[in-house]
């Protein structure tokens, strides 16, 4: 039985895997992510001896981004506009088929996590819409919508969605580089760290930080709620790991919403409705590695 | 050749259009929503001659909500939480079934919309994430993704998605019943009318009004992109109707995106991106037709 790969490719680390599913997990890979030349030659040198050994059937990336997926697009798989040095207009996907002559499917990260957790937790349950929320260095959504990931004119970019912002309550400009104070740029780790001079995970339970981080993810996955129907949301990332964020997301989400959705799933359900990701931090691996087999069977 | 109906049923007013397609109205009624009792009755006196005479094949209803799309719910069809009076828990689909005795179909208004301006216009354009935008009395999105329109937990609300809302610029309140200054609540007609104590379409060209509310609608546009990455986008509804009420949304909408997205249909083309209902005031009626033909072919 062959073996496929996953490529995490993070703006922080990238995470490698080849397995079959989330209970064979074979070899896994963790490194940061430093200038393209050095982090793509390592992510291909890790799957090589398989794919030498011809063990290795097909390989998924899901890619920070912006990227672009127009197939027909000459910058298919490139990573675009991001802020991140040295990363512009990189050509990711084609790096790796080049490196590993083999196939070789390409989604964003988050629409990689989102494709893991349905098809590997729900899929059948029929969860449809079903997005993935991820708040940690980045703010990032993905979304399977009838059946399929949501694409269209770019992708999805719901993290740089524009919430209500109180300066008298938080005066802090927010630190998105295009839109300042977008949810991304009051509400990630960094913008945390920024605000508080203090690392988030130091920050303790009852400083006011988590009080207004809770307060903007209440608000944007209200937006969510409001603009998509899910009938799941998967909430991940370093900052949702807090020990109390989710059961306070939960609280304000009832409250903001004010029973104007009457959904039993919101109502009488949230616990059930708003769920962290059950394949931990191997989401958008084990993603990718579900997008490989696919594309495989497409064939 | 049969004939087929389309009922637009708006808080105000119920659209009712007997026809096979835009360029064949055969007939139309235009008549004010008041109690369900005699709203209801008029629809299904205006459809009943042509049902008698055995020339109409199905009726397709577009209503104002929320409403419950869930098939296998016992209150399939209904209105569920509106504030408008009168009006919660009525059995809108049942009552016109039982009415009139042909197959009915349902959905949203703004999702009939929707599926009307995309079938009846761009099908087979290969437009698709598409949505469709109302600002009037109220404010709705419908939406098609993956080729079919979106329901999910309940139905997409973005129309009461939270945007910014600067107190010192703008201290009115808001004045959606369920949550005070999200987007409905500061952005429809009646919101204008309340704050400034006169009807929109007699508010001077260069009054802050329009300033105001292009700022809002082109925020809202804004994290409608990032949510759906539409490919196109129709912009419709009373109030987006002042003259030039679009040209200013869509500069707006540059400078609000800052080149984050960098689609050449945004960038340099966003003209033919965000663009007013072909069909005019019958998007919703000729929509619910288009629907009701398709459901016909199903069978």
């Amino acid at each position: 039985m062959k073996l496929y790969g996953g490529i995490e490719a993070g703006g922080t680390k990238f995470v490698c895997i080849i397995g079959r599913n989330p209970e064979e997990i074979i070899a896994e890979e963790r490194f940061p992510t430093t200038n393209p030349t050095e982090t793509i030659s390592r992510a291909i040198e890790f799957f090589k001896p398989y794919r030498d050994r011809n063990e290795l059937e097909a390989v998924g990336i899901g890619s920070f981004g912006p990227v672009d997926l127009k197939k027909d697009s000459p910058h298919y798989g490139f990573i675009t506009s991001t802020p991140k040095p040295g990363w512009r207009n990189v050509d990711l996907l084609g790096e790796i088929e080049r490196g590993l002559s083999i196939p070789v499917t390409f989604d964003t990260d988050v629409n990689a996590a989102a494709y893991g957790e349905h098809y590997w937790v729900v899929e059948n349950s029929h969860m449809d819409p079903f997005i993935y929320v991820t708040i940690g260095t980045g703010i990032g959504v993905g979304v399977i919508i009838n059946g399929a990931l949501l694409h269209g004119l770019v992708h999805t970019e719901a993290g740089h969605m524009f919430i209500p912002h109180d300066l008298t309550k938080d005066p802090f400009p927010g630190m998105c580089p295009f839109h300042g104070d977008c949810w991304e740029g009051l509400a990630t780790g960094i913008a945390m760290n920024e605000r508080w001079k203090k690392r988030p995970e130091t920050l303790p339970n009852d400083h006011q930080a988590w009080d207004l981080e809770t307060d903007y993810t209440a608000y944007a996955l209200v937006n969510l709620i409001y603009a998509y129907s899910p009938t799941r949301i998967i909430l991940g990332g370093g900052v949702s790991q807090h020990p109390t964020f989710h059961a306070d997301v939960r609280e304000k989400i009832l409250k903001i919403n004010n029973r104007y959705l009457q959904s039993n799933m919101i109502l009488n359900d949230i616990d059930n409705f708003i769920l962290p990701p059950a394949l931990g931090n191997r989401s958008g691996g084990l993603g990718a590695i579900a997008m490989a087999i696919e594309m495989n069977k497409d064939k």
